[in-house]
């Protein structure tokens, strides 16, 4: 078999494979956000059937001699090539697992998910730590396992899941770094600075969820993003799932706070977008689909913490909040609003935190998760450490479970070295938007008049087209000259929340 | 290998089949209800995957080895032994056809589908004519195919996708029955005693969506449907589909028309009280599923003709939609609605027509499937071919295809020999409804309660619970006394519609 041929099969099998996960992809938000109740265990069997199956394509040993096949005669196309290192990559993963520990995970990720929905619901982690301490020893299995096959520690493989070719020491030392070195320093400087200026005002209430969905779609258009291609719905937990021909967002509306949907929607947005922008050419094929996770997280922050938090978006915004809501209330005034979205403010919840104490969201969760998976923490013990990782962090405790280790749904849906993904995220989005700035100086005024097309025609050429064709590092690289930086994250948070007024 | 060590391969295997059939299912609801029109083409890939899969599955060789192996040693137990029977009913329709066929006959169905509703919404046959035209020759050569597997004609092969065992010859004989000497007496003789009698007044609107649509969740949670379990959604075509764990129906609203949505509404709840009912031992298991399509049609026509057409429970509902729509209007008065919903008009709309109408409906759908199968009718001529037969059969011509044979979803998405199921269904509704009342009285008077438990609890022990443990025809002599039977069925329609008052 020549190398053409191989990599022909290795097309129709990955072809099939990712029609299946578009179909769970349809399953899985329909599970968030219209099954009812009692659906939950059947669909839980026949996604566990799935996701079985889509293990058996990818791990039938037809597929791993295709590989090697194929890889004998490099190709000089780069898009062929990095389809096949996607390809290899997947392959990997999968081979490092046997089949009924597969089967295991996506039955009790299932029923664990809807577990935690009641735990949380009642504010209760015993209710749910049952079958989550079920699910941690199958992810340490899975680690065990994908660390033995790819040669590191089970969470640095876990990690790898997520951002290929992550390496554990780079994400440690970047994590101390901000733990140790930056964190405690501009908190509080933040904090002191704050104390000289007004408190921002919270625009008062009730806000009718359908002038908030109104208001959600008529951004979501101006963004870019397309309604025949896509949706806007409600769940509990926002997130950006479907299909790149049809990506679909949630949001869920709090009628006495409208400012905390307004960014999700445009959070979840900048997901969506991403997905859009991906290459058609390579609709079925891994090297078309996102590149990693933190640069899926990048788009989404860029969107909402560069582009929507920014005084020039938020003075085009303020006067159609103030229309759209008939409210005489001077909170609506862009300059609270700016000071609304960039206040820093220790509090419980990550999604709703500032890009200061974020930081201390995600090293918490960091240390947590490896500890867990070490073994070095027990599923018992982890609503104390999360109490007092909080209040070592940020000086606070959380009140109950719900707003502490119940909050996030990613540990309870099986996903384990996610979490780092959101601070490499905030970095590169950074990064992404700056140099932007630099090479179009009309992107950053045209936010002014909710012309969001300068900004989108850059992301699509410098980011959303290039797929998975480039590693994480080297699109960023291409794009902004220079590889992760932390240093020049460090200087925008600085310059936002201590340097400018 | 043992017989039983056969039937555990098969009962696994089939459970797979099983899970994989209800993630279509709830795809196919999201496609009808959920989906942006940009996805379209996406999911039509990705349902042809999976509905290739499933082929695959079903026609491995081990398949056939098992069942040989499993039927050497009949089981004494009756579901077992029906499970058995029910697998290779399966086995044979899915051998029958090449794997390259199902395929492409997937892909063409779910694009046929989209075009006809566009081809609908503008009101023009030649729109989907192209598709439909390939959609036809696949149909057919399926026919074929599975006609040679089961040595009868392609029509009855198609049949008995819905109909196990249905035989052509009965059918054709019923139908030219009807056709010949029932149906045009019938008519003539209800029109002409209509004629002095004073018209049913339709209620006039406008009904506001969300009133009818609390109307509709009431009345469903009154028949015993289980919102834990289910949900009510809104799509172009009314239809009960989801799971047997999570059953979704869905009607369209006339906000000029109450009426219509109402008894969509009460139909598709009888299609899902038999879902909710079916056997949860046998689940996963084919015995366990439908006992067919006319079974299902038969408790939908039950709960909608019998049980709320009737005097009783028109009786009960009226004083509650007057309340609702707090409207003066005398229409509302439970004699005239009664009227309303046993009154004979000829009319273009299948869906909307009354029960001696609706006869002429199927009969000609009938006809030009069968003539569409058999090659004696092209697709070119299908318009008027239709229009000839609606003048024939009900002395009208519809004004243009959407009215005429762009009104059914049913061919567009490749159903063939399924409409027949409609009259089998409607005969066994009144078998059901006759035995029912007659071993227990409360029956009728509770109807006038608004409480369908002593119905229900029949249906369930009489019907749903059988699941497919016994052949239609079988269940049908068990629970009544007797087999198919037109003339109690006739005799019934000739007592509504002529007799009474």
């Amino acid at each position: 078999m020549s190398a053409e041929v191989a990599r022909a099969h290795l097309e129709k099998r990955f072809t099939r494979l990712l029609q299946l996960e578009e179909a769970n992809a349809i399953l899985s938000w329909d599970t968030a956000v219209m099954m009812p109740p009692g659906g939950a265990r059947s669909r839980a069997e026949a996604t566990a059937t799935l996701r079985a199956l889509s293990h058996e394509w990818l791990t039938d040993p037809a597929v791993g001699a295709w590989l090697d096949e194929a890889e004998s005669t490099p190709s000089d196309d780069p898009w062929v090539a990095a389809n096949l290192r996607k390809m290899r990559h997947q392959w990997l993963h999968a081979t490092a697992v046997p089949s009924d520990l597969v089967d295991a995970l996506a039955r009790v990720e299932s029923l664990c998910e809807i577990r935690w929905r009641e735990a949380r619901s009642v504010a209760n982690f015993t209710h749910v730590s049952p079958d989550f301490t079920e699910l941690v020893h199958l992810v340490r299995k899975v680690g065990e396992s994908k660390g033995e096959q790819l040669r590191c520690l089970p969470y640095e493989a876990l990690l790898d899941q997520y951002e290929p070719g992550a390496r554990i020491d780079k994400v440690h030392a970047l994590f101390t770094e901000l733990e140790k070195d930056f964190l405690p320093g501009i908190l509080d400087t933040a904090l002191t600075r704050q104390q000289h200026r007004n408190r921002p005002r919270l625009p008062a209430g009730p806000f009718s969820v359908e002038h908030q969905r109104q208001l959600g779609l008529r951004f979501m258009r101006e963004l870019g993003f397309d309604f025949e291609h896509g949706r806007l719905d409600v769940s509990h937990h926002p997130f950006c799932g479907g299909t790149c021909d049809d990506v679909r967002i949630t949001t869920r509306y709090d009628k006495e706070n409208f400012t905390s949907s307004l960014m999700g929607v445009l959070h979840e947005t900048g997901h969506a977008l991403y997905e859009l922008g991906l290459p058609r050419t390579w609709r079925w094929q891994p090297v078309g689909r996102a590149c990693s996770t933190s640069l899926h997280e990048s788009q989404a922050l860029l969107i909402e913490m560069q582009a929507c938090r920014s005084r020039e978006f938020l003075t085009y915004a303020a006067p159609l909040l103030h229309m759209t809501f008939r409210s005489e209330d001077p909170a609506w005034d862009a300059e609270n609003l700016h000071r609304y979205y960039t206040w820093v403010e220790p509090s419980c919840i990550r999604v709703s935190a500032d890009e200061i104490t974020y930081l201390a969201h995600i090293i918490l969760r960091y240390q947590l998760e490896q500890a867990l998976i070490a073994g070095a923490l027990t599923v018992a013990d982890l609503p104390i450490a999360w109490s007092e990782a909080m209040s070592r962090l940020l000086g606070i405790t959380p009140p109950d479970d719900r707003l502490g280790c119940l909050q996030d749904i990613h540990w309870y849906a099986g996903a384990f070295g996610y979490f780092p993904t959101y601070t490499l995220g905030s970095i590169m989005a950074v990064q992404f938007f700056e140099s932007a700035c630099q090479k179009d100086s009309t992107i950053r005024i045209n936010l002014s008049n909710g012309n969001f097309t300068p900004l989108l025609t850059w992301l699509r050429s410098h980011v959303h087209a290039h797929g998975s064709c480039l590693s994480t590092d080297a699109l960023l690289t291409a794009a902004t000259g220079r590889p992760l930086d932390a240093a020049v994250f460090k200087t925008y948070l600085r310059q936002r929340y201590i340097e400018q007024g």
